[in-house]
């Protein structure tokens, strides 16, 4: 299979890690968002949606949206639980993922460290949203080892694509000590 | 099941569908986000994210994201496909309505027809938005017949949910014609 992504996109690197750790062999066709290579005619043609990562499995069989990649690529694996309510509670934090602490810490990060948005320019609102969601996952981590059930699954491998790079948003992890040792946890475990 | 839910909102209709179209029995808690119902600290102590809708299956088991939670009560149903591929293509619609269909679609709905905020001040970028995720499901409607394969799925429901009411967010349908064929499809295969 071939993945599209940027190596600088937390929402890429979710596919790397999936694929990395089951071994799964893939050729990654590096596509900057930055330089615009998203939004050519060439990109757009076999993915109007226009973003990255997506994959193409051949024979017209592509794919985009980072968790439903992930949730695809790890079909019976032991990222996604057997347990049918653990697997929904995975997916509760899959979607609130995407709704409410991408659009606040990915696009906060994007903002200061990529375009170089002074911090005074940035709209309070979202850096308030970007603390909201890090204080909700730091209360739930101050109680649970994982984000779901009693190992690592996809809401893991999600969460951790962008709380990872907090800093890069100008959000604090040395306040949230939760955080930095489940975030350390993830990654002996995709490691292995 | 209890849902917690405002009538109101697209997100909530979504657990009422499918509940109904699968003959699940359930309570409905009728729970106003205009009223700040859903920001009360009774609210917040059950579920932190303060969103509905919500589902409570008793015994401490919620779930929230209506995403997920159509994706767990239809489990093993006619409304997610059994073909692993067709289920990954379902998922990618589900994130990509939340991802950037709701927060253009159900966020213009919210503010021109309950916020009643004068079209003047509207953000120009979000009515584009709104445009381009509309334009891009006619595009995808005019060679299918659903959202994904060949019967209603949840990727139909979930994208029901908002684009029923393009015109209280000012985004026309008539000019859509597809997805008002789609839209009287999908009502008759729930009802049935």
């Amino acid at each position: 299979m071939k993945v599209y992504g940027d190596s600088i996109s937390g929402n890429c690197l979710k596919v790397k890690y999936v694929a990395g750790h089951l071994g799964l062999p893939y050729e990654w066709i590096e596509t900057s968002v930055l330089k615009g290579e998203t939004r050519t005619a060439e990109f757009l043609a076999i993915n109007p949606a226009g973003q990255v990562p997506f994959v193409d499995f051949g024979e017209g069989r592509i794919l985009a949206q980072s968790n439903a990649i992930m949730r695809y690529l790890a079909r019976g694996s032991d990222l996604i639980p057997d347990d049918p309510w653990l697997a929904a509670k995975m997916d509760e934090w899959l979607f609130w993922e995407q709704y409410s602490h991408e659009p606040a810490v990915a696009v906060l990060r994007f903002k200061i460290k990529f375009q170089r948005v002074p911090l005074s320019d940035i709209d309070p609102i979202l850096i308030k949203k970007g603390n909201a969601v890090l204080d909700l996952m730091e209360r739930h981590l101050t109680e649970n080892e994982w984000m779901v059930g009693d190992r690592v699954s996809l809401a893991d491998v999600a969460l951790k694509a962008y709380s990872q790079f907090a800093e890069d948003a100008n959000l604090s992890l040395e306040s949230r000590p939760n955080i930095r040792r489940w975030l350390s946890g993830i990654g002996k475990v995709l490691m292995s």
